[in-house]
């Protein structure tokens, strides 16, 4: 994430410059530990280790973009985050400011964990089952990226000795995405046993509050207050509404219990619990079996009569469907989704599982988000609040797009229901068209320090990049008439009015942050130009494209004709005595930074003030090196080259935003084996936990990272103008690759070895594609090509203790 | 003030914008009541008027700049701010933050109001007298700049019927720094009447509580903690401790009782009251009258019986001198202030009694502080937190040090007694040297928002500045030694480390705030480059005067010729396309602000956000203009003239820190009639509430801005390097002007009319002076020479609803 979301204190919520990564960066030093099987299609993690439970809540979320839980146990404890989080459900708090100013936002929002619907306890005769007691005679927990499901199974002997072994499976159903569904089996070792089930819906429950803030403590403290509790036979249903944010939740349950003997039963609901209690005596032998459907519903405008029919219906649909058919209907979503994604390589078994693990949890964030938006770390953990930033348009949906078109389309929908609040906002701030927020969950900004909020205006270039990118890979016309031409007329709308002419003729875009928030409130950041460029001629090209559209915005064609004026004059600040790209207007005159006296005192915005960082030479994350690969065609091999060269010495990566960027960069311009490396810091952020915060949620977009680096790096893939072009090579560590895309109504696979590249269409009409500029069309014979030997000469050194993460 | 102290609501300690004046700015259409009798000597008020109490309180303050009062009237109500204020006496309060920062200030100071010892009640019979009941036949008040007193007389008539004479008068001793004295009469009209007189020291008085910050309501709201309260025979004692910041005051009163007949007297001390009640029947035709000397003594470090002591000391030597004495004392002290300071005009006799009126609480806040700070309102109220800024070195210095010096000298005393904490600052933000506050009241940075505050590092160079101009202007060889060097040295060493040498040998300073707030972290802003190099090469000249001091600071000789070489090397962008300065690199490449729209929308940072004001050429305040009047050898007549037509017509003057700079730089370059007009601007912002809120306290940086342009306004005076030279000339409205100043060891009286100057030294040595480039000495004889025809072009036009404040 890093970018510009800050995390200066370690609790999870504590969010400070905005969205960056915290303390130990991975590669000053930390080797974390990991211990993770080593399998292609599986994360297993055998045995209890206390303070991996935070990890490991995170690292097994479940997902399906709609609904988020944390890998916690059905016993409720030991755990550090219980989460359940709803896409969209958030509670408000005051930002308070020393100073305020116009402009400011005046509220922020903030995920909560919303009722548990995960709980399962178990008692075995009069022991309650839990972890730090007793004895763990065998506990493995395996996340199937290709059956969709977190599996159980402990062995566990109670503190008065009585054996049992309990396994469950849980899914969040990629197909009805308002179901969660739990089989929790435990069977009696060597004896029979009194067991005792208590299946909760449990609210309010408690989490860990920040020190640091009580206005966000006591948003997150008991952020629910009951609205409607109802129990009968099986089922119970919670509902619940947030104190500021006028949202409310309903939650459902219902089970299917299979036991050998009799059972007493029993279910009652009030407040902020429900449960359904089961009791019975169970053979050895012999297994009790509980199936457990829940189901959420929330909204800010149903009413809680309405909301509490939707989970019940969802319920009964659930239970319809069953256990069996959920987890088949799982399977085959992942097929479908593998089919399409799938990236294979040969020559390091470790990350072939990071990579799967890393497309599987993207997948997860963003499957069925349906108009709702992907946050920075999916519904994973409360971690910057919970919030969407730039990330999702400019890491999360380039997979997405040519891998789950129609997801990428869906979150795009979302940013165009938002559009008002943007278009708010930017008269607000005496602009015009629409301005994005930097940070939120429901469109309204909620950032609090705006040199690195409000300034960083490219985000809205690069949800304009989005869809511009999104229709070139999709022609989904639909989309274009519905939103795509608002959206991008919008955004060219802003920065037409935002930037301006200067006497010489020249375009300016001044007062802005661009990527790298170690330099703020700059003029003329090349990245924020590029995508500014970028968006006004794409809004040219749909206004040309869908005119009556245009017309109904009132497009005139004089707007049209200063877009394209705009854009053909864009300001791209270039040091010719240092014969390199400026990443913005006087950088390469700054100061340079000591990284010698800084070598241990990272992430620098930890140990220094902005006040220093942003009048030196120091770059917290590719932001030129970026621009070099997004808009590669505005630039020569030659020019990338000079801006690795410059850049990469002075980045420090105290952002996990970075990393994939420069892999794909340093790919291009030959630097094979740095970009190897890039790469796996990239995909073994969460992982191995390289920013050691992994317990308040994944790095979605440093996840994202590995296709990225995959088919944009070692594939050399680019989309400039639709055009699909390859230009492979492989590091010296890998053998083998092949990764697939969907584009347009064609599926295809690229299959890259040292001497070669194939490529292969699966399905759809045939396509145009390059290879090293050579131009052909895939149709159904595969069509091979030689790939040219690599002419890399000796890469940039990283700054000291800034080495890319290496595996030991 | 204003420049970077914005308050954005119109609490007067909601300061947001760090330190802007807010709200109604007068040129931009509000025409504010007034209503003084014209008076050379005096400001006197008739009638009452509710609506005009908390503007009155300020206007009618009195301090020595060790204690202030506010003019609130003896029976304690009708009252705004009952504001009673000890220089340095202040409570902390967190500074919260919606993302926290490396280096952000997390403690707030903010004055509070300490015990009262104003407050004098009356009983009428059994009517408290309070002017909002009964009938008010005749009230005066006289603010009397010659005897340095507040007087009253009320004539009052009870809603029973009885009327009564008070007539009360008091001081803040300029003599005895410790010592308020009151002499308080009572005289029953037509009838013999029962009057009951409470005299109390009273504290925690409820005060108006902001809003919209719980912390700074909680800080203000019942500050003190009451420590010890005792009493005998007329005199008693308070002593308080603040809750957080770790401080104590003591207060102590005695009283002298004159009247006809006899008189009950009871005293009692208990908490947060002390008071001594006198119950009496006067004969109508005779008088009751109270004399009350109150002293006030205040510490971080004495103890409770220490500052008793302390107190009952001061009260000793108070009623021992007495009043009449201490009246005379009063009189004579000021009479020395106006023989070296005062200011006579002929032909607008309303602005002499505005510039005495500024001239004499200038005085006021500076006079007596002694290693005490200047805050920028004094001590006449609550605005800005009670902080000190750059205005005091910058704006109230430059009047000081030429007519007051030692008081110059002790606020730089105070600076100087602040320097671990700069040094200190500077470590934190990883810069060497010293870094002073942009706020403060201790020494402490109290920005909450460093765009406008951290980075304003120009304040340290204003402070160095001030050092060197003292220096220049007195010889004051102790404090050379006690503190200039050092002073001179930490701040060269500050920016030595912090500019840097670009490829081309060019001094480059990143990423700043000049005294323009609506520009923000930009490079080589002209105004703090020229101030550095002047700090520079001041600490240069003291290194080689006083090579042992310099060398018991570790200075070197490499690190002087490292400083010789940054002042020699400074980057002064200018704009050779629009010939003319930039005041900051690329400032004149922005875009252009629309003036037009915002005509009706001042102050703009109310209505704007920084986001779209950092980025335009739009100034809130004199920037380059003042480094053209302050740095004035640094610039050609065209060039300095060319700096004011291209900035005063996108000067907002959003900052009551603006026309008196304004009007000098016009004056230079010719532009007579708009410089007059400026400065009236400047000199009646308070007397005229052209801010709408002088209720919270005076701007005194305006009000010594009134010197300013007299003096270097339309007398021309410069002081470069030591040489004072003129080149008066005076706008069409004024037909005589003189001033006086103390030079070394010499008093000169300048007087000018349309055709000529005349130079007179009153006292001390001959003195080299130059008129118009001419080099004379100026001895015992007058020195009269012919002022130049004017040869002023048109000058330029203000933005549009921004002409300069005229009176009806």
């Amino acid at each position: 994430m890093a970018e510009t979301h800050g995390e200066l204190t370690h609790t999870t919520h504590g969010d400070t410059a905005s969205h960056t990564d915290p303390t130990n960066v991975p590669h000053h030093g930390i080797h974390p530990v990991h211990g993770f099987d080593v399998n292609p299609w599986q994360l297993c993690w055998r045995g209890m280790d206390i303070d991996m439970i935070g990890r490991t809540e995170t690292l097994f979320a479940l997902s399906n973009g709609h609904i988020g839980l944390r890998g916690t146990f059905e016993e409720g404890e030991p755990v550090e985050q219980p989460g359940t989080y709803l896409n969209g459900f958030y509670e408000l708090r005051d930002l308070p400011y020393a100073e305020s100013g116009y402009g400011y936002p005046e509220a922020g929002q903030t995920v909560v964990n919303v009722t548990d619907g995960k709980v399962i306890r178990l008692l075995v005769e009069d022991e309650p089952m839990d972890l730090r007691y007793g004895r763990t005679v065998d506990h493995e927990r395996v996340l199937d990226f290709r059956v969709g499901t977190l599996r159980r199974s402990t062995l566990w002997t109670s503190p008065t000795g009585r054996t049992v072994r309990i396994k469950s499976e849980r899914l969040v159903s990629f197909t009805k995405r308002t179901i969660v569904a739990t089989r929790y089996e435990v069977e009696p070792i060597g004896e029979d046993m009194k067991l005792v089930l208590q299946s909760d819906l449990l609210t309010n429950e408690p989490v860990p509050l920040p020190g640091n803030d009580p206005r966000l403590a006591a948003a997150l403290d008991n952020p629910l207050v009951s609205a409607l509790a109802d129990c009968e036979g099986s089922s119970a249903v919670l509902v619940h509404h947030t104190k500021r944010s006028g949202l409310t939740v309903a939650t459902a349950m219902d089970h299917e219990l299979d036991l050998p003997g009799n059972a007493e039963t029993t279910i009652r609901a009030d407040g902020d619990l429900a449960r359904m209690t089961v009791a019975a005596t169970v053979p050895q032998g012999s297994k009790l079996v509980l199936t457990k459907y829940v189901a959420y519903g929330w909204s800010a405008r149903r009413s809680v009569p309405a909301l509490r029919s939707q989970v019940e219906a969802a319920l009964a649909m659930a239970g319809e469907t069953g256990w069996d058919a959920l987890k088949a209907e799982q399977a085959e979503y992942l097929d479908e989704f593998w089919r399409d994604a799938d990236i294979e390589i040969d020559g390091d078994p470790e990350l072939q599982q990071a990579i799967r693990f890393s497309l599987f949890h993207v997948l997860q964030a963003g499957a069925r988000g349906q108009t709702r938006s992907i946050p920075a770390k999916g519904l994973t953990g409360p971690g910057y609040d919970g919030h969407t930033f730039w990330d999702t348009e400019s890491f999360v949906l380039p997979m997405l797009t040519y891998t789950v078109p129609a997801a990428a389309g869906e979150e795009l929908r979302w940013r165009h229901a938002t559009l008002d609040k943007a278009k708010a906002r930017a008269a607000e701030l005496a602009q015009e068209g629409a301005m994005f927020p930097w940070r939120t969950i429901d469109g309204d900004e909620c950032s609090g320090y705006w040199p690195a909020g409000t300034a960083g205006v490219h985000v809205s270039a690069d949800i304009a990049n989005a869809t511009g990118r999104y229709l070139r890979a999709t022609n989904d016309e639909a989309f274009e008439v519905e939103c795509g031409v608002e959206l991008l007329v919008e955004v060219a709308r802003f920065f037409a009015g935002f930037g301006h002419h200067d006497v010489d003729g020249n375009f300016r875009i001044d007062g802005v942050t661009g990527p790298d928030e170690y330099t703020a409130i700059i003029n003329n950041n090349v990245f924020t130009n590029l995508a500014a460029q970028q968006a006004l001629r794409d809004a040219v090209t749909v206004v040309h494209r869908q005119p009556a559209v245009a017309r109904e915005l009132g497009v005139t064609d004089e707007e049209v004709e200063h877009w394209t004026s705009c854009a053909d004059h864009m300001s791209i600040p270039y040091d010719s005595a240092a014969g390199v790209h400026q990443q913005c207007e006087a950088f390469t005159l700054l100061d340079e930074w000591d990284f010698e006296s800084s070598r241990d005192r990272y992430p620098l915005l930890l140990n220094y003030p902005y006040f220093d960082l942003y009048r030196k030479q120091v770059v917290k994350q590719a932001d030129l090196v970026f621009a070099s690969y997004l808009f590669g065609d505005s630039f020569t091999l030659d020019e990338k080259r000079a801006i690795f060269d410059y850049y990469y010495p002075i980045t420090v990566r105290d952002s996990s935003l970075s990393a994939c960027c420069e892999a794909v960069a340093a790919a291009e311009v030959g630097y094979l084996d740095l970009a190897y490396d890039l790469m796996c810091e990239s995909v073994f952020t969460d992982l191995h936990d390289l920013h050691n915060n992994v317990s308040s949620g994944l790095h979605i977009a440093a996840l994202a990272g590995a296709w990225t680096d995959c088919v944009a790096g070692f594939g050399g893939m680019r989309d400039f103008g639709g055009n699909i072009t390859f230009a492979p090579h492989l590091p010296s560590r890998l053998n083998y690759m092949s990764f697939r895309m969907v584009v347009r109504e064609s599926r295809i696979v690229v299959a890259i070895d040292k001497e070669q590249a194939t490529y292969r269409l699966l399905d759809g009409p045939p396509i145009e594609l390059a290879h090293y500029g050579e131009n052909f069309t895939l149709s159904d014979t595969p069509v091979t090509k030689p790939i040219p030997e690599p002419t890399a000469g000796e890469p940039p050194t990283a700054p000291v203790a800034c080495e890319p993460y290496r595996r030991e």
